[in-house]
């Protein structure tokens, strides 16, 4: 059973309790409630109000500091390394990249480095507002360390997405489309793992190891270990266990996020985010720069267009009906969700209402 | 059985064969045995001088044109667009990049995108020139359509390769380690499944696809399509197929390097190289940024080598003793190779003591 609110009306909520009951200020609340009802939205609930959880985990912990006011450590006329002093990720980001694209529109590219920050909410959001403005928008981020290295066994790296956005088309005075990535660099979330447990099924080989380092399809071990061993066992990276399939390769890609975000800001690693006494310690990497690097803008993308129709028309695989594109799958259920609502499931919609009692 | 050449001994007869069996300049020759025996070198034989095949027949095919000059189509103070008019990919690759890093001088990041290039050898070998300059160093390129979007069954995009160079150390007056990511977006390259079909094996799921764009594990079959079928049947990217192991994630990373490669140049798609009439058709993508933009480099390296170190250091799976860093095999290998020589099957030194007695 999902419950379905309006796109206003859940944000509006997300703000009331992010302000009445999490202590956020009217701004923090405003931008978190934007990428959680934006990730709902676009369906990805994995990233949606859901988090309000785990948000509230943190103020508990220590781990997230409402108020706190990011402080530029470091700047030149194209870059900026910002501390977040533990305050709220999504308001962090939004002043961090706000700043990046200011800088962008005279250098025509920027980059910014953030660390101790929070969780930001879809990594794609941040990108976006790069592609938005013509540019070419990457943002990545470390986590909360669960992903286990080519040939390790301890959980060192997070699931360290990468987005990327670029400008597909511009008409009407604004970019209308997009090419718009946004992967964790594991094989899948936590979540997809978490359903697997709930239905006692076996998980396909290449998404998990267990204490020694070795494949497991046993979704519940895996979960009672994930959640009992402060330490062993965790994600595959993208492409699996060993290098057969290439899972040194994703490995690699989530190693590269984390030298981008937690090196070049001299932020905590993954593995020493959300210590006792510290801060979430989170790290944001964005960069951007804009197609005028490279020509006429509006002729770049014309061409990027026609490389992604080719791909679009192309022949399917029996049975299938479509090739997408990235992004196109979560543009339509946004469509969607403005006409037809925001569709939370069960679960979601009894801890919301849970809240919406309590103000 | 193997045979065993000096790496100057290599290099030198591989300059000789390019200019005076293959036309090229003496410029076009240096580079180019360069970035291959590096290849030998690092332990990368499928991209060492057994290319020169692969060179010899894009000379035949009126593909590449030695003697071609690159030319500049568009500038900034922190970007070039080179088109190769065709000429030798590693030749023009030099030319741009360093005039790029020229730019990074002075600018601290610098990006370009070429057009109308050929194979550039080892996408690693042009990040790395960024990294040695204490840069972030990225190199992206597309190649002969032979990959899969998720869910088609065209061969429409490349094994599109992202290499990612970010400086670990510095001493003795130059860098003397650093993270290099070279790694195709594909699952494998070709030459892996040309050893399953030479060895009668069935492949691991999720390399491949038939022309019903099924995932196919036959790889005799599928060697044997991939040379009689123009367009059906091809590579999987990393993940696999469909989305349960994350091949929509691979195919967004190919089509990624294929958008920076093609896209901003205004060059070739993937599907649109090596056609009858036209030069190759390949494009690049370089891009490179300072860690001085976020700080004090050396600084910034201590903490990238802190982090590196921590996954070094972890408990590793049982059986296995070491977890490896990105690009230490292959330092590693190029090592022996300076020490002991460099190794090369008993195919590829046939082809050259061939090659050798012609010159």
């Amino acid at each position: 059973m999902t419950s379905t609110y309006s796109y206003n009306e859940l944000a509006d909520l997300t703000v009331k309790i992010l302000t009445k009951l999490y202590g956020y200020s009217q701004k923090e609340a405003e931008i978190t409630a934007l990428v959680l009802v934006e990730a709902d939205a676009r369906g990805i609930p994995s990233h949606g109000v859901s988090r309000l959880d785990f948000y509230s985990s943190n103020l508990k912990g220590g781990f997230c500091k409402p108020g706190s006011k990011p402080e530029i450590v470091h700047e030149t006329p194209c870059s900026l390394v910002v501390d977040g002093h533990d305050g709220v990720g999504p308001y962090i980001s939004k002043w961090a990249v706000e700043k990046m694209l200011a800088k962008a529109d005279g250098a025509l590219a920027a980059f910014c480095s953030v660390r101790n920050s929070n969780h930001f909410g879809i990594a794609g959001y941040w990108a976006e507002q790069a592609a938005l403005r013509g540019m070419v928008g990457l943002a990545f981020t470390n986590t909360r360390a669960c992903g286990i290295p080519t040939y390790g066994r301890e959980r060192l790296i997070g699931t360290n997405p990468i987005a990327a956005a670029i400008p597909e088309k511009y008409e009407n005075g604004k970019i209308s489309d997009m090419f718009l990535l946004d992967i964790a660099t594991t094989t899948v979330a936590h979540g997809k793992i978490e359903v697997y447990d709930r239905r006692k099924k076996t998980m396909p080989n290449g998404w998990a190891v267990d204490e020694t380092g070795k494949g497991t399809t046993d979704a519940t071990a895996f979960e009672k270990l994930f959640y009992s061993n402060p330490r062993l066992g965790g994600h595959l990276f993208l492409g699996g266990e060993g290098e057969e399939s290439g899972g040194h390769k994703g490995y690699g890609l989530g190693l590269l996020v984390e030298l981008l975000c937690s090196g070049l800001s001299l932020g905590a690693g993954s593995m020493d985010t959300f210590k006792a006494g510290c801060g979430g310690g989170i790290t944001h990497f964005f960069a951007c720069f804009s197609l005028a690097l490279f020509g006429r803008p509006q002729e770049i993308m014309a061409h990027i267009h026609s490389i992604l129709q080719t791909i679009r028309n192309s022949e399917k695989a029996e049975g299938e009906s479509r090739i997408f594109i990235h992004g196109e799958k979560e543009a339509e259920a946004k469509e969607r969700a403005l006409k037809n609502g925001v569709e939370l499931d069960a679960a979601t919609r009894d801890m919301l209402e849970k809240l919406k009692a309590k103000l």
